[in-house]
């Protein structure tokens, strides 16, 4: 019998509590998974920030420690951490991704809101142009940005790709550099935002980036709410220029109760639901480490301390 | 010289008067098109459903007559035609039905109308399963419904197809007959319908077949209004059997504007836009078929008149 010790909040107990034995189990381990096991009893440790576990030292017997979160920089730094550990990579969530930005990508293009809501029984029968006469800008090309840039295309859209570096992704045009951003944003109908949060990218669609858009365009943001200069955006779409903007993601979250977005008919909110980590694909990645622990084979994703993640 | 008469009403020959002669042309055709050859005179037919056009008699020596529409259910029952019919298979109407298919799936997949109409501004961070974990069901594998199954399942849905004949597509599980119907019915959270209407097919989805598909489930037609007993559905809809209907065809277009699909909740009305033929891939269909009679290769997309499509 292996003890998995799991160290997480309250909420990541009842969404892990049925999945994460099943995938134990499915893996071909016998395990019993507690919130209570004593430390010099515990094998494993199911890990996310939380109070109540500060202190590694007693776990003299614990193999690794598993996390359940992507970033692990809030506790890289613990010395009393000396056990292996890893960091979550769920393929779930970039699938996750995938479908959301496709389903809002096709929302905008089919000009589905106009049926949705349509309480005036309007019957216009004017199809959409066909996606191939529809360009799409990416900015990003990680793992997240590079599968929805693809994904685009597959459905036949024309797709701007670009990254601070160069990339080079099969039926995606790749600009990269300052001028292949202007490019981008000069052709994008509609633009996607999933680039990484740094010094360099806060606030990259300020007023004058967001009048490089054609007149129309529609702003898709599940990557991080400080890409964007907020009051810039609600010029934009006051000023007609930027036609609809939808956000996954905030500068605060929740989105404050009397932020402009929640009002704005030209604003969609989604509640930070683009990528989430599913318990179901991140218990199968756990089970498969702890798996691997136990017939000494290397444990994936392990974090190099040197470096921090 | 080959004689065209165009036979359709006045709004197609507006969109096809330029190019189609100068799709013929392209395919090497002396053609002469027009909307006044006499019957005896008229080597082919190119029909859209029109009230001048109803007996074929007279067209004695019409090699074949080229329906603008996919759907021939107005026309393969008129006993005067007993010319080879062929219905329209157009690239572009394609492209046009997978987009709007996938768009439609991903909406309902991702709960997509709670944040577009979202007056409380509810904030409930619960992303939706993943696509892998959600199963949609296409009834009808023809070229339209074989393209979105592949495009659905290219996007990780688990599709599962049904057709009157077995058929083989990579990715989706196809079933046939009517054991076939059942369990594809049994297990569609999404279902999508896009069957040819005939006798067999006229009213299938009723109050019975309704009964079995699973609770919650969602309606997506981009096939033929009569495919469904209008009644039954609002009854499904009104119990809470059925979450969701989005039609984009009905028995009646444009939809009446007294009709109860216009008001209720659960009902999307787009106003059939799903597919539309678009004049310039369909003229180089209607010109390779008629080069195919010219030089003795068979007809493509030949209607089967016992079939009814």
């Amino acid at each position: 019998m292996i003890n998995i010790l799991f160290a997480a909040g309250e909420a990541r107990w009842e969404e892990y509590k049925h999945v994460l034995p099943k995938a134990l189990k499915a893996a071909g381990l016998t395990a019993d998974l507690s919130r209570d096991h004593a430390p010099q009893d515990t094998d494993y440790i199911v890990y996310a920030p939380n109070p109540a576990l500060k202190d590694f030292t007693p776990f003299t017997k614990t193999k690794a420690v598993l996390s359940l979160w992507a970033g692990v920089e809030t506790i890289v730094s613990n010395t009393t951490l000396t056990q292996p550990l890893t960091r979550m990579v769920d393929g779930g969530l970039t699938e996750g991704m995938v479908e959301w930005v496709v389903g809002h990508t096709l929302r905008h293009h089919l000009g589905m809101d106009a049926h949705i809501v349509n309480p005036k029984q309007a019957w216009t029968p004017k199809a959409p142009p066909l996606a191939r006469n529809r360009t799409v800008g990416v900015l990003g090309l990680g793992e997240l940005g590079a599968s929805c840039a693809s994904a685009l295309a597959a459905l036949n859209f024309n797709v701007v790709g670009w990254s601070r570096s160069a990339r080079d992704i099969p039926n995606v045009m790749c600009q990269s550099g300052s001028e292949g951003l202007e490019a981008t944003l000069a052709v994008a109908e509609i633009l996607i935002l999933l680039l990484p949060l740094t010094t360099a990218t806060e606030n990259l669609l300020n007023e004058q980036r967001l009048a490089q858009l054609p007149k129309g365009a529609v702003i898709i943001n599940p990557g991080r709410g400080q890409l964007i200069d907020d009051d810039a955006l609600l010029d934009a779409l006051n000023e007609d220029h930027v036609a609809h903007a939808t956000l996954d993601v905030f500068r605060m979250e929740p989105l404050p109760w009397d932020h402009a977005f929640w009002k704005h008919p030209k604003v969609t909110v989604t509640p930070h639901i683009a990528s989430e980590t599913r318990a179901d694909t991140a218990s199968e990645a756990v089970a498969e480490n702890i798996r691997r622990a136990e017939t000494g084979a290397p444990l994936l994703n392990l974090v190099d301390r040197s470096a921090g993640y």
